[in-house]
């Protein structure tokens, strides 16, 4: 039987709150089992963009990262916010280390290639996970902390969406382990109505997925959550959830019920 | 016997130009000898700091690290300039992880104590070096790449001096490697004359430094590596050599003339 591996995505909004953040990385500290914690961005990359004079570069409302901006991002996802993660994780008893995709070429993407005449910048879509690193990192107890960033083979860093990056790891790591993948943001779970935290669905499947996209229930921030979740399904992840960060611990736990379970 | 470990430091003035630090990485690539890493912090952070409105705080010509200035180093070393520095290395072929002290308690610190009434803020003295983390990282084929910062037991990140983390780095290792000790900047060695390029010192001393330091000829800026290049030697490291970022390769070879080599 596979060892169990729980990869744990932390949306920005929950990094944006110091008290937050502190309480859900006691949490996560106290999982005993092997895991691995995805961070976000959170809105400090664009509140120090503005301070610095980065002036933001956007196609059709996303935002196109340029070199200054990957600079940005590289500085507060992968240094400010990465490290202090890390120290806090090292306070609470956990061995972590905070990585990029490009540390040990753990995770190895490309530039997304121009499409419909839209150039994204330096954003990364992933080609590789390099699984024996990470499973010699948790053989030898340590929690790797991966920020939201990737590396390509020509050394240099890209800026790629956090749930990917976790959703991808958890699928490369699943020959080796038995994996959950764990989405956590500031909502006890995908939502019927966004302002109601009692409007939990309990489970999404691929049907009523695409009936509540047609219905415009969904909200747009969820699309690349679910998205990724199917696709982790499809390829070995044994299960995924989405709920709220104050209950991490409980959301390792399969009866626990205030959280989004996804199935295919 | 030991297998040979080289702790190669580069200077923040090599890291300040894009072309030097470029071969430099190309030239350290090449070393095929187990080996670690270490960076200092260059003007980068100080330009970045004042894009931001951040004062710098001095006493007595010596920086404090206050709480904005510790975000700033933490975000410029530990972020932009270690990340940099890691992409490039692993598109030169070799595998390299960037990390903080913080990093698998890497190197744990604690905050300088207040002395003579001077608080030097978030500043880390050194007091361990978690040698089996080094061990696995450098037994699996990984360079190591320090940036200068270590970090406390309660979980804050602390600025520590790059010659000091190199020393104390090599003194650590010295258990279970050979260590050879290179700090690598924009000079050939240490000169009698700062301007003239000629008056390398070949060899030094403490007989030697203490009468260099009496008469003047040491600039300031070589006061850390020598005193740490002692201490280094005191400790079991097998050789300390202080040369120019562009020699480095030849620097890991014995028989090299133009650097200077450090003697008890």
């Amino acid at each position: 039987m596979k060892e169990k591996l729980f990869i744990i995505k932390i949306g920005g909004n929950v990094i944006d709150k110091e008290d937050d953040l502190k309480t859900f990385l006691e949490d996560f500290s106290k999982i005993t089992d092997k895991k691995i914690l995805v961070h976000g961005g959170g809105k400090i990359a664009s509140q120090i963009g503005t301070r610095l004079g980065i002036e933001p570069n956007y196609h059709e409302g996303r935002r196109i990262t340029d070199d200054e901006t990957i600079d940005l991002v590289t500085m507060v996802y992968g240094g400010l916010i990465n490290k202090k993660i890390v120290a806090q994780l090292n306070a609470f008893g956990s061995l972590a280390v905070g990585l990029t995709g490009s540390d040990a070429n753990s995770i190895i993407a490309h530039k997304r290639p121009i499409t419909d005449g839209v150039d994204f910048g330096w954003v990364g879509d992933i080609d590789q996970v390099n699984t024996r690193f990470f499973n010699s990192l948790l053989t030898n107890g340590i929690t790797p902390v991966l920020a939201p960033l990737t590396g390509n083979i020509e050394g240099h860093i890209l800026n790629t969406n956090a749930d990917t990056i976790a959703s991808e790891v958890a699928q490369a790591l699943s020959d080796s382990f038995e994996t959950h993948l764990i989405y956590c943001f500031e909502k006890p779970g995908v939502l019927k109505e966004i302002e109601d935290e009692n409007s939990i669905v309990d489970r999404i499947d691929r049907t009523q997925y695409k009936q509540m996209c047609e219905s415009g229930v969904i909200n747009t921030g969820m699309i690349p959550k679910l998205t990724n979740s199917f696709k982790a399904l499809r390829n070995g992840v044994s299960q995924v959830v989405i709920g709220h960060s104050r209950n991490v611990l409980s959301l390792t736990k399969n009866d626990f019920q205030q959280c989004t379970r996804i199935n295919l």
